[in-house]
């Protein structure tokens, strides 16, 4: 759930409003790991995301965004995926709604995630994208890694609002962390 | 997602706060099938809410309710089934925060699960519990069915706020619906 | 898990060999439920064979066999798809290997499912399939229902083997059981 | 799925009857993560055999062991989580057969999981035990180790079989993997 998702301020919900809201109830995201995937359905590269931060530095993330009122969760999936990745990522919703995982994000640090704008629980998917995929708005690249590399201490040292965490879970969910 | 949830005024959110923020966002809840399990597990017995709405009649719920701000989604399983169940109702929660399924209630009939005041994701969970079991508050009585007798089509139609389709969802997860 | 399942007399186990195994060790099997989905993910409808048992008269049925030794569960289940849909079907295997359910088959009738030839786990999995489908081999027909349709009491009383059981766990899986 | 299960020799099938069948089949598995949960069921502790295998030296392992003829798999965990844990260690088992992984173990080394002795398909549980627990048999030592210390890589590099892997799956599943 990273700091820069510029969706957050839609059209949709002004940033007062939106303000108002995020300290009063949890917000529902989706946090989406996008992956390449071979004939049988195996993982064999996960896309994350190389971004430059408001605070400076660098940092890799996952996809990730909020789900808006009336948006379905498969929508949210798909204009996320969309918004990051282009209108040609042609992603592969699962058949079932069921998330592989759930991940509260508080707004003190403590036991769980941390995010410090808000309380959010994000449903966590495993999406496998078939088409071309070129990063976005505020995204500087998007690289493809292997799961051994994805999992790399170095490279989960990059990732932030625990996206590090979520990768992991994500590779163990798909029999891709050794 | 029962339309009499009386936790949904809470001194953490007055109604026209409440009232506001459900225009905004999704809301989040949990809907839980409480159960009875033999000694290796399998459900033998569903437990449901009888209740007196509002509008008048008589209807049959699981238990459901918000997600509170801060608050994390097991203590929110556990919450709302003390609410309903009583205090010594000894709830086991799952080792995992997977819900076996979300439940998207649209403020507009139409696909999907209906709420009219608002749209909310609900995560399914189908919790045993091993204590004493008494109705609470607004509840008429707390009834046990077998899988069978839950899922008969004169019971379930009893039920509201798709609570009869959430019960069939949770008893063909538990390997229950025959 | 179909009494007509040609593969099961392999070249690489004869009859009286897996006659032997059968009445000494558990088997193996996948049971799939072949489904068209919509563009984002949503199951439209459900494939189900037509079959024509040696004891006469009519069935319909998911697609079901065994694991092979040495054989990965992912290569079996492309193998049992392409085996009765034919070599186009060009099916979308899932990222993670956890089946949706397990399915038990015993001997004897009584609880559980049965299954007169053998004790067998099934690992259960709702595969959508993107290509051209065409029955193979034995099958009469391929018939795609939507998820309404295919739940139907009336379609569900012509599946046998425990198959209506398991394609009312798989719509309920994939939210498709209202 | 340790080299060591004594109750691979059992009444039921003779040794050179189970080579044999070995030898044809995959065989069925259950590999199970026993724990210690506190009040909302988040894992505190996970328990972990210590063993001296025949070749010698020390190493840990998970309670795993073969699903027997017309067992059922609920029974199959019970079993051998009494076995090794002793019969007061009380498990709680899951209200939906689903297991939260599958893993693959093949007699040739390669991809996957590696047993010579076999070709496996196990079944992953996380099981809490409520009891009192008491290494059984040929476990010279039962240890609780938080998840953090279950997941350090001195203890993971002291475990057989895989089990090192299935262990960090099964703590991505509860959200203790960090």
């Amino acid at each position: 759930m990273s700091g820069l998702a510029s969706d957050d301020i839609t059209p949709w919900l002004p940033p007062e409003e939106l303000a108002l809201v995020r300290s009063k109830v949890p917000m529902i995201y989706v946090d989406i790991v996008p992956v390449r995937v071979d004939a049988v359905g195996l993982v064999e590269q996960v896309g994350l995301l190389l971004r430059n931060p408001r605070e400076g530095g660098i940092l890799r993330s996952l996809v990730s965004g909020r789900v808006l009122y009336r948006e379905r969760v498969r929508e949210a999936i798909v204009r996320h995926l969309e918004k990051d990745l282009g209108l040609l990522c042609l992603p592969q919703l699962p058949v079932a709604p069921q998330p592989f995982t759930i991940a509260e994000y508080f707004p003190t640090p403590g036991a769980g995630f941390h995010d410090p704008r808000q309380h959010a629980v994000s449903l966590g998917y495993v999406i496998p994208v078939d088409g071309e995929c070129e990063p976005q708005q505020d995204a500087l690249d998007l690289t493809w890694f292997t799961p051994a590399e994805a999992t790399d201490p170095a490279l989960l040292a990059e990732m932030v609002d625990g996206h590090d965490v979520l990768l992991r879970q994500a590779m163990a969910h798909v029999g891709r962390l050794w």
